[in-house]
């Protein structure tokens, strides 16, 4: 068969290592006993800071086990594109690094994990801190180890134009935000008439629109630290890691590090740069602007690096952003009051020595003045839910609030106030020099987490709002044209609507399987019931008329733990699906007490997951302004670094600050 | 609360119908009871052909009913602009039509359809056939009947530029393919080295990418033969609808239509049309270029209208395709061999009489001259898949042949290899006329359905595979310039990829809580197996390296029928899985002979549901050539057919062809 001819058997495949690299890994972009951090492939902005970390590992047990300690008689060398490969200590003129050394565990598998069978790894490593390529061109480094053995890392150090094109960028994150939720979104938010939207979503507005690839350096699934590193500095990494390549080492905070955007951006024009979020301040995607640590765990050091940059290294010259807007008063209030933050230090004290105004309430955020930098910490943690705030305020009863007095956080701003009010600050401040901001709606994701697919697509509605405002605002002050606005997201959620849902019907059925007869797919799906029935409203604004209507969207995840399905919206809060029977079981049931008279659904995930997980699917992107055409079609992640940075023309072909630093030339 | 204050209640929403038009409707469109079809929010093409019906409805039981016989005595005039409204045989200067009547039932919810209460509507109807609209701007069509009531349709005739732009137009549909299908298809299909792939999709090289709404005009799922029409005609339908509005009366030939992009573009320019589709030829994507029906299912007589076009109506001149390629014989061969066919004749001879070349393997398409039409139909049914044909083929091994006697389809093509056939036979017939060729890849939609994830993602990879060669084919044929591509689909599956699997670990557990811990998310999803594993390769294509590795995708769907999955690909042919214990009770459950040892999930669907169904999200656009940029964005499927039409120049402002059909000024 001719067809079937262009199937060539292959003899031999190239050598597969024993140890494949999935459901664990001796060590992220590592097959190898050498590593190279940045890893082959690693691509840099033209006099972006990095660290370098080498690492020859010899396992003493497993499938790899080579018996030796490991060698400690590494080299390392670089070579810009075919001249010679030199000493990294000459190539960047810096002293040789002291020799570390350390063991680790992992699992080879599941198997090995159930047995309790782990491989032990002795390390020896050297790092080297912060050093900057600038001729753009690929560079070979290669780490020589075990009497013979080699690892090549090719780099490329991109050839960007130096001229800025845009004034200021907003870059908008929808946490967990797909193409998939903007749909159901839209049907719940804007009305139909036969088939055509009678208003649009901000969003839909946009002129430009891309795909990017969301994966992780050395797993298909990422999470939202990872994504913001790769974001912000151009850089994938691995799961948990905040602005640097994940090594081995116990120690979070000794990584290799890369630049950021904003560290970037402030370092080479003195641009201004504001943070805002609707999930607690510490977590990833604020996070990622300012922290290096490969455990996104480490909260209070991520508060103390939003202030004072990054202490424990030289490295990039850091004095705050103006704008730091969101929840997570946790670690900002005084241990005295309960608070768990760096150094036991009350960050709320910490910010106003440095001239910061701080801020507790909408209240007071609408009121505050635009020409001083300004901390705004609005509840205890994540910040109250757009359907919360609007339609179930009674939900906002709780010890929440952001002094640590234990009331209740009431008057909170939802992402639009802060983020309008951020642009104030930032435009007043910044004068000439532009700014950078980043505004992310974080309980999109945190919201579909938990199933909780009406309090997820509020959000992402508010999203909208928040984006449609900011057009409008930099509209009437004359400032759209030089300011680069994109929206996108970090990841995705296995989201869908396939129908809808006669919750009259299904909640009168006392039959599981005839509960399952009240969902209408195809014709039966029928039209939104969001939008033609129900009496609230919104002025300016595109929110549901009525958020429990009789019939609903048939939606769901694609993974999922145990968990009940009633297609109604949670008037109650936030979602609980799933519940351990035993306490610190690790085995989660549905929740007896979430979506009473639903269909019961087991899950697909391991037992331990109490809620949903991210996804693989590209994420949209949405752009407008100056280099919007940039972000057309489907590109990784970090492409989404590099045309930020070019836009506001951040390469640096050589060096120039006189700070030492080596040039890599 | 001053965010609260925007919440507005409003004293009275707008009179919500009884009739909530949802699970079921009494007529799409039709709210009222007065039908005008196209309905308020029609878009036309200048010069674009269609028919008008209008009803009068008179539910005689039911929430809605008035007890009358229909009102006979309607009126309908049509308003250009501000202009006096005229009736509409003056103003389209055609003889009234004579009145219809007839009746039909409905049910009002799933309440009355357990308790077997429909409603019966008495109606009365007029329709008017072939008309046009050609000056640009408003026009409203009133419908008055019930002595005083009345519907009003506001209709837009877009101004659209009449140079043409584009030679020649192919528009590759992947029924049912999603954004995030393709990142699962790349993720499967390419390999990547520390997060970057070292070989990229052929459509994620386009340089526009789009986002469509893929809803119905009546129910916000749609099915294929509703969004195929809407593509490309620019007119929105219902389910199962292809090329009309969906009228109440039983005929499913006498519904109001409305002329395709194939129909429009031949009929004014003489230009070709190709029809390529992996389905059988009678399926709705491709059915929709040439059929106009409110039934899907007559597969005989769209296998007619690809020949003679529409016949029972006077309507645009039509002499067949250049190129019709497919499965489906059973529509085609002789009813003394078992083919049900229209008026029982064979459809091989009708098309040879015509001119046409049959052919029916691939060792006949590949010879074929280019200089002739040409009808290939290569199976009974929905073309064997990539995957059977190149790696489990054996599964080939049943009684399919396209001939009829009941040998196997050893010898099918593959989209790739009609496809280039499709364009060679287009480019060399049609001269300086050009061509529009629709290819379809129809079962990544089919095999989503049946929840068979690895067989539709192989689908996705022949049809970008195909989109790589054509592009290729054109560049050496120096036609890529003049040629806009297009690549999207019709609708969603709720799919996506959340981690992998340990197969082996999952086979090895007894126990259905513990087969759930093979599961990987984030970190543990590790790097694809499907591409550092396996000895298959393909000559300058890109598909899996092997199909069955150890750890495989964590996929799945957000709507399922009762299944198992064991995460292993199916070597035996597509899935099924689900089955009825008893015959005919429409009652179905997993499947005891699919995917054995794994595990089990009740579905969510209605239990009469053997298989997944369609979801609601937005469906990407890739555009390459000329008018690209009209498909940058995110925008309705009919602007689709809008701008493929300006890019075509099909825009007609006024009648020039002397048929005598009327001009609407």
């Amino acid at each position: 068969m001719a067809v079937f001819s262009k199937v060539v058997g292959v003899a031999a495949a190239a050598l597969v290592s024993a140890v494949s690299a999935q459901s664990f890994q001796r060590l992220g972009t590592c097959p190898t006993l050498g590593c190279v951090f940045p890893p082959d492939q690693a691509d840099f902005l033209a006099g972006q800071y990095f660290d370098i970390r080498l690492e020859v590992h010899a396992p003493q047990n497993g499938s790899e086990a080579i018996g030796l300690p490991a060698d400690e008689a590494f080299t390392f060398t670089i070579a810009k594109g075919d001249g010679e490969a030199k000493p990294v200590t000459d190539f960047f003129g810096v002293e040789d690094a002291k020799l570390e050394n350390w063991t680790f565990t992992y699992f080879e598998d599941y198997f090995a994990r159930d047995a309790k069978t782990p491989s032990l790894v002795d390390v020896r490593s050297k790092a080297y801190r912060r050093l900057a390529l600038y001729e753009p061109g690929e560079y070979t480094a290669t780490l020589n180890y075990n009497n013979g053995s080699s690892t090549k890392a090719t780099w490329l150090v991109r050839d960007l134009a130096e001229e800025r094109k845009a004034k200021n960028i907003i870059l908008f994150i929808g946490d967990g935000m797909t193409t998939n939720m903007i749909t159901a979104a839209r049907l719940i938010g804007h009305k139909t008439i036969n088939g055509k939207y009678q208003t649009r979503m901000q969003m839909d507005k946009f002129p430009v629109l891309g795909h990017q690839m969301t994966h992780s350096i050395d797993s298909f699934i990422t999470d939202s630290a990872n994504s913001a590193s790769a974001l912000y500095t151009g850089h994938k990494s691995s799961v948990n890691a905040l602005g640097v390549y994940a090594d081995s080492s116990k120690d979070p905070f000794d990584d290799p590090k890369v630049e950021t955007i904003a560290e970037i951006f402030h370092r080479l024009t003195g641009g201004h740069v504001g943070i805002v979020s609707t999930a607690f301040l510490a977590d990833a995607t604020p996070a990622g602007l300012t922290a290096h640590t490969r455990a996104r765990s480490e909260y209070g050091a991520v508060v103390d690096s939003f202030l004072n940059g990054i202490t424990n290294y030289t490295w990039t010259e850091w004095d705050g952003p103006d704008v730091l807007f969101g929840g997570g008063a946790e670690q900002f209030y005084s241990p005295e009051l309960g608070g768990v933050t760096y150094q036991n230090k009350t960050y709320y004290d910490e910010f106003a020595k440095k001239g910061y105004q701080v801020l507790q309430n909408r209240t007071a955020l609408l009121a505050a003045p635009s020409n001083e930098k300004a901390l705004g910490v609005f509840t205890y943690s994540n910040m109250a839910k757009w359907l919360d705030r609007n339609v179930y305020r009674e939900n906002l009863n709780q010890s929440l609030s952001p002094t640590g007095d234990k009331t209740a956080a009431l008057d909170q701003p939802g992402l639009k106030d802060m983020t309008l009010k951020a642009i104030d600050i930032l435009s007043e401040r910044s004068g000439d020099k532009g700014f950078f901001l980043m505004s992310e709606a974080a309980s999109i994701d945190k919201m579909m987490h938990v199933l909780d697919y009406d309090r997820a697509l509020g959000e992402l509605l508010e999203l909208d709002d928040t984006i449609k405002a900011t057009v409008n605002k930099l509209n009437e002050t004359g400032c759209l044209e030089e300011t680069l606005i994109l929206v996108t997201a970090d990841h995705g959620h296995g989201f869908d609507v396939m129908g809808s849902v006669d919750t009259k019907y299904l909640a009168a059925q006392d039959d599981q399987r005839k509960k399952r007869n009240a969902i209408g797919t195809y014709q039966n799906s029928g039209l939104s019931q969001y939008q033609s029935t129900g009496n609230l409203t919104y002025v300016d604004s595109n929110f549901p008329r009525n958020w429990d209507p009789r019939y609903t969207l048939f939606s769901g995840l694609t993974a999922n733990p145990d968990h009940r399905e009633n297609y109604t919206v949670h008037k109650d809060g936030p979602r609980e699906p799933a519940v351990e029977l035993e306490e610190d079981s690790d085995d989660y049931y549905v929740n007896p007490e979430d979506a009473e008279n639903g269909i019961e659904i087991n899950g697909n995930l391991p037992v331990s997951n109490d809620q949903g997980v991210h996804s693989l699917t590209d994420v949209p992107v949405f752009a407008m302004g100056p280099c919007q055409d940039k972000f057309s079609g489907v590109y990784n992640s970090i492409d989404i670094f590099f045309s930020m940075a070019e836009c506001f023309g951040l390469a640096r072909g050589r060096a120039t600050n006189g700070t030492g630093y080596s040039t890599g030339n």
